[in-house]
């Protein structure tokens, strides 16, 4: 049967990354569709009638939303490519724990960072790099999260990198000073050809995000 | 290898439930270790000591954090029992989501009904209902979440029931009046030994959440 496959995304989107990352460490072609978030297609609000959000991943006409369950799913159909979650029960409850705490934590608290109005900035910091501290402490001195591999929690984490820049910007610090192993990490990972190719611009998020909080009257 | 297992839980938790549901249906045995969360011990901080958070199943030594993800590690690692998650990958998926749904939306709005200010309720209730009609469309004519068997969503949502009555009661509205199929599907639930001794009593929970808001000051 000839697949299809259709990514419904927005291009400077975490969440999105993540799924690009996923097919082309896989290997697998398909289609990307940019959605205006602004002015959703009818395919999305029939594809994610329940959170209407990118991405979402349609594979023969049907829809897998979310991110990390598009990670999961590619993972578990295309099996010809090394597994992003390893094998033993016990790591992989361990790997889907740390993108979970991404989920809850770093997307949470980047968020705040730059969507949320200029006076919560600097609370919203402190628990951006609390959390980021945490993670670079389950790095410790591995190469990737998945130890060897690159693998699920590298994949959950890394489409943040391309936002660092913002918030930086915003929350005036610098990654690298509290989390040099982080950075370290985030450029092993961006060598990768699936990453490269997957990551936004970090100036044009940048840019977005500029637009975004003027037009949203935050600062 | 002498199996050592443990669960830090709390009788009330609907988040604790899943876990012992899921170990009931795996039929295996286990420390249950009650937790008072106003005075949480070192074993609990020591193994959760990201989110300090029940339940944590601990397994020679080594912790599981998060409900769903300890009812996955208990699916993987026992697998001489009926998988809680279908094999394909798209219908896992699915389940994946559903589940991902009943914490982000029933535990969500169950969470502001049970423990928010008076004058928030009416609005929790609403996007409760809400949210428990789509789950009751997802569920459709079908005896459980996962079709004929028991599954992964059922887990995720049963644990909810118990807390049906003190939502009502505190909410003022009547889930059979609203979704009569989840009624007839909790009840179906209950009659599996590994859903009623894994619940706590609705009038134990309504007793406590009474107490919590009084010394909360919430009404």
């Amino acid at each position: 049967m000839a697949e299809e496959l259709i990514l419904l995304d927005e291009w400077l989107s975490m969440y999105g990354m993540r799924a690009r990352i996923a097919l082309a460490e896989k290997e697998i072609k398909y289609e990307y569709r940019e959605e205006d978030l602004d002015n959703k297609t009818q395919l999305l609000l029939q594809m994610n009638p329940i959170h209407k959000k990118i991405p979402v991943l349609i594979h023969n006409g049907k829809p897998i939303c979310e991110s990390i369950i598009i990670v999961e799913y590619v993972d578990e159909l295309w099996k010809d490519k090394p597994s992003f979650l390893p094998s033993d029960p016990y790591q992989r409850s361990q790997a889907r724990f740390w993108a979970d705490f991404v989920n809850k934590k770093i997307g949470d608290a980047g968020w705040k960072i730059w969507a949320g109005k200029r006076e919560g900035i600097e609370e919203a910091k402190k628990e951006f790099v609390e959390a980021l501290k945490e993670l670079e402490k389950e790095l410790g001195d591995k190469p990737y999260f998945g130890g060897d591999s690159f693998g699920f929690v590298d994949i959950a984490l890394i489409s943040f990198s391309t936002w660092f820049y913002t918030y930086e910007a915003l929350g005036n610090f610098k990654v690298e000073a509290e989390c040099p192993k982080i950075i370290a990490w985030a450029k092993r990972c961006s060598q990768r050809e699936s990453v490269s190719k997957s990551l936004a611009d970090e100036k044009e998020v940048y840019e977005f995000v500029v637009g975004y909080r003027k037009s949203n009257h935050l600062d």
